[in-house]
């Protein structure tokens, strides 16, 4: 069992992956790559380095690269165009960042003249899907390890066991029993399944979230923020111009306070089955809102519509994995098409979990106080249009009634 | 100008409607039938028989109904069927009411031998294209007249000064001065336009709102409510099972405690102008919720999405009025069919001006615990299965991407 | 390798499956039942039981079914009221015939006792797909055994070694070397892959085609056919009601004698390769067309869109393998709510390849010719309507010009 | 009744529109700019010119432009990207046409400084919501006068009354009583309307077809085509590179040659009603033949099926004159995105009536033989991935199945 020469691994430095670490070098023999990101989950990188050479990665084998930018300027933002939520709920945050991950461990296989590469996502989750897809559309010919669908190490017990064997340091936590739950962070969202989640029908655990307070826990004056949009992004809050990634850790950061974006879900997934989830997007959740509003003033009806329309498939691509696919590239030409004149601002309320829009305004705003207006409007609208409009939308029904009764 | 021998109207017993209770009169001199339905506005509809009377309208002629039930089961719910949402945001309070108003007014127009109807809808609104769609759909001969699209009215004073010439009583608020908001109430929603809201960029008034207090003045500890479905439609509040129309009563007193359901939106009207309105739909707001957590555990993945596909264009229909439409019956055909495991039951947390579902359970749950855990499985699910399924799906990139590079 | 005690066989009794079913004894050791249905593929079915005995199946374990009615009542009709298409060119004849032979396997196997199924569709084909999702839909815990995908006979000789061995009767056709077309027939479609076709620069061969004439070589005269329809479904042909498959039947007499319904088409396998695949649906194509027919006079235009709308996807679902899914079901109920009216008589003219509507009546017919007329309508259609519908239309994008310039 | 300054008319030199000419001198008292477009309607265009002196307008204000290749470059190459068809059938060569002239005429008005246009759509038809809403888009201030929706010269005699008395010539043709078929022709299409087509049960008169002989009358030999392809837009046709008008043309005489294009219809109009038309379109059917030829083996799956899920709405916006709208042009943005690799060569057979793809090739297939072929393809697809495949994509079906019975 082998052709697997040199292998890109995805790590985090956690457990699971240096026991999968380890599981290549036995088992394929590959030399081994690391390959670390910071695209926000909030951990030291660091560490991962130290425990990489520990496991004898070459330093010149060791990746770990800071990615927040591109991850929330070119993945984060784009998908937010679209107003994207899939199931009418999540905000797709772990969904998002896996092509980013695929994009450059296949760059870094590229590079290194790697033949393969592999990650720690289960064989049941829709992770597996979207790293694969990823890496087969960048570069048809690699071949992929995913360790948790190929190995016998499927109870926590065994892989403690082969942790242990391997001399890989196991933090308490991980022996204190009970699985933990299954998390995933960036500077979109945290996520949470497993455990006692496994139960639709049982509450979450105030204990389990982490990045906001309860709604009952937050300030009770609510906050205002005035949100800045060009082009349908967002470029300044409060005045403040800053990149892309640094405006969404200040929205996860106020969002957080006051309790925003909370999320307890079953959704489901795209290997055919139900799940239970839980999610934390704050400042995400601020964002989706906010872009509505913008939207709401400069975009036209039918093109505002026609992205509704679009929007459920343009998820579903998204959460599915395709976002290196062509489909989605072509469907994000339509979209990025719509949004040049979404330009202006938004104010947004934050108050005990709820986000309102309360005010918004454009240089490009296409409501016209003179013809909306219930007050007389000097004839900038006649009304009797609207007779002929209705005559003739209700033509079809009128002969259908008189032809059929 | 005639061929309007009997005409029914829709009479609410405010001045507007009452000026063109006494305009069609004098203008067609047509005998009028007043037609007043309960929907859940919230008004006594006794003084409107009684104002009818004085204005000359005899008493076989004045028609007040009670369709609080027929409106909340055959329109409300089959909506909420869809999870039926306008432009991301809106809940269609207003729209959804309108079909019903219309169908009974035919109805009264055919047992009343009324050759024509009459509605108080401005020209610049929706509510003309709804309330007329319905007429011509059902009654395609039907003469319809819209008084403000004719007549020369169109300010304040001069439908004052023509209410006082016409000896309609005038209360104090409308000699108050400042145009009030306008307003619709139904057992769904009540909403504002007008005044101030025309300018987007202001925020809201507090003292407008009627239905919700203001989630800083709702009770500082939330409230959990059992919501049971059958076939998609609510049926039981924490067991007690009532009429449609009573639940969604339930709810939005509620809601309205707990301050859920204002909505402050700009929107597109069929018309062709964006419009600034602000909504409080208390119940519907919990509604939705449940309705998609109770959804969740029940539906199938293809159907979910298949009616998320689908539900913008029918949100569209009600709003533009096409609720009589053969097409939205087509949609209606589709949406009834994917209800019918939908029961089981949600409960949802209510907290300051938010909603969440925190659990739910069903005995048609399409949730398999022992196919999503992450411990042992036992074999329920075959990970390896997740391979060929990746490949596959992938290998139309994998050509293209070999080809092309 | 076993757990398969007792195996449904989708048998032929051509080469391949009988070559499967000696395989399935000799490999599992199973009990095999055949199951062989005429849907029109014209072939005698008898010797298909004489060759099982043969091969020592149970004369209780041979089912031979006459399956034509129920394919064409409810499988090909149903599909024809959406003029379903998958990818603007192939009729579905293959797909649409898969799970009936799924439906009434698993019915046996229900029947027998049986615990699998099996059937002689190849790894890279759609068939497999469309076989097997039938019967995990409706017999959830069933094996599945397929041989192309488990066996090694990959290639044409170690087929017919295998055959020999078994004691197979080979006839001459397939010894004289040169891998014969894949086939496949039923009342709706003769279907052609494999050999040059595989190239799709090169024209397919005269010789090939069965059903159809050449064109160049079909009548010098055009032929009329009157087809009259019910609820969209054919009823009667030149006023001879018939049964559907007689009257599918019927038009494939004509069609085939006058060259319709050929196509050569590079075609998008769900298991994601492409392929070239030449048919001939000489019924189906007069069909369709005759359908569109007899819609375009009693369909309101918003359902005829909606139908055009989702129609691709539904035929993306029969294509796909979906048609016992709870998804193809809900589709189905929307198509059939608006084939109501679709009633009336289509007359086609049948020429050298081509068919054309050259006329059509019915007595739910929308059109209205005191409406439509060039000539004075006397005044059932205001032409002054047109103006107030046109500039309300127009008003998004004057009011986004004067904005915007 | 003025504020029309100076009106640019769009002019056949027709007796319509010089009736309409003088109309407009006689009740606006403004002065006129002809415009007069060469778009392949096949007719002399200097003598609309004479006509216009005749009738007195300043030889500056006289405008006839060459648009044939702007015409077929930017909107029918456009269109076909998409393989737009209105309602399963019709080819759309009015329709796409009117953008083009509404956007010349309002150039001409700007240059002009005119203050109105106008034109000789009638005010139950489709045309006079392109031209206008056109019109709109561009010029959002624009008078739009529509004379047949005004004046009441609605017969036949009165028009020629007025032509009469107005010292407009009136040729035999006009004074030979019956209507004539009211025709359209440019480049792509010849369309018939009126008359005895009033009648959707009488086969159309064989006299009244202009551009195709009969299919009876075409060669009885078969010709070939091969057509090239660049970004989705033909680019030469048997190797001879030519400008889009020039191939087109070049379609159109060959198509018409055999018998190709001719279509009998009853369609949905965007004012209501249904309407009974005939088109013939020789080169477009080829084209559009073609086109999804050339599709077919260098389009992805994904995308494929995306475009023709959009391609109904995207050809509904350009039915009822929408080409101007932003939604249109968003959807463009997608279409041509998906344009890119349609790069090739496809071979069609034309005879007597029918188009039909023989061949095509191209260097950026997707079509992999090695994958595609039925014979030991040497482990290029592993035909063991389709079980993970399909069970994968059974999973929630065999879930529902297995819980509800």
């Amino acid at each position: 069992m082998s052709d697997a020469n040199k292998v890109v691994l995805a790590y985090s430095g956690g457990l699971d992956t240096s026991v999968i670490l380890k599981w290549l070098q036995d088992t394929y023999q590959s030399e081994i790559v690391t390959f670390t990101a910071d695209i926000g989950q909030g951990e030291e990188l660091e560490p991962a380095r130290a425990k990489a050479i520990k496991l004898g990665i070459k330093p010149e084998n060791i990746y770990i690269d800071d990615l927040r930018e591109e991850f929330v300027r070119d993945f984060v933002f784009p998908m937010f165009r679209a107003n994207t939520v899939y199931e009418g709920e999540y905000l797709l945050g772990t969904s998002i960042a896996r092509p980013l991950i695929a994009k450059r461990q296949i760059e870094i296989a590229n590079q290194t003249g790697a033949d393969a590469v592999s990650h720690g996502a289960t064989g049941k989750g829709n992770d597996q899907v979207r790293f694969e897809l990823g890496y087969y559309a960048l570069k048809p010919g690699v071949k992929v390890i995913a360790p948790w669908r190929e190995w016998d190490l499927l109870s926590r017990e065994k892989l403690l066991a082969y942790a242990e064997k391997a001399g890989i340091p196991i933090e308490m936590k991980h022996k204190a029993g009970g699985a933990p739950y299954s998390m995933d962070a960036n500077l979109l969202h945290i996520s949470f399944e497993g455990r006692h989640l496994e139960d639709p029908k049982a509450e979450a655990e105030e204990s389990m979230w982490r990045w906001t307070v309860a709604p009952e826990a937050a300030p009770d004056a609510p906050e205002y923020l005035d949100m800045e949009f060009e082009q349908g992004d967002l470029v300044a809050i409060n005045g403040l111009r800053q990149k892309p990634h640094e405006l969404l850790a200040k929205l996860n950061e106020l969002g957080g306070k006051h309790g925003i974006g909370r999320l307890d879900l079953v959704e489901n997934r795209y290997v055919g089955m139900k799940s239970r989830g839980c999610y934390e997007t704050p400042g995400g959740t601020i964002l989706l809102k906010a872009h509505r509003g913008i939207e709401s003033i400069t975009l036209d009806r039918e093109v505002a519509h026609l992205k509704d329309n679009l929007m459920p498939r343009y998820a579903e691509l998204i959460y599915n994995g395709y976002w290196w696919s062509p489909e989605r590239r072509a469907l994000q030409a339509l979209i990025d098409n719509t949004q040049q004149y979404v330009n202006g601002w938004v104010r947004v309320k934050l108050y005990k979990g709820g986000v309102s829009v309360v005010a918004r305004d454009s240089k490009d705003t296409l409501f016209d106080q003179t013809i909306a207006t219930f007050d007389d409007d000097g004839g900038a609208y006649n009304q009797k249009d609207a007779e002929g409009f209705i005559k003739l939308n209700a033509l079809r029904m009128r002969i259908a009634s008189h032809k059929r009764g």
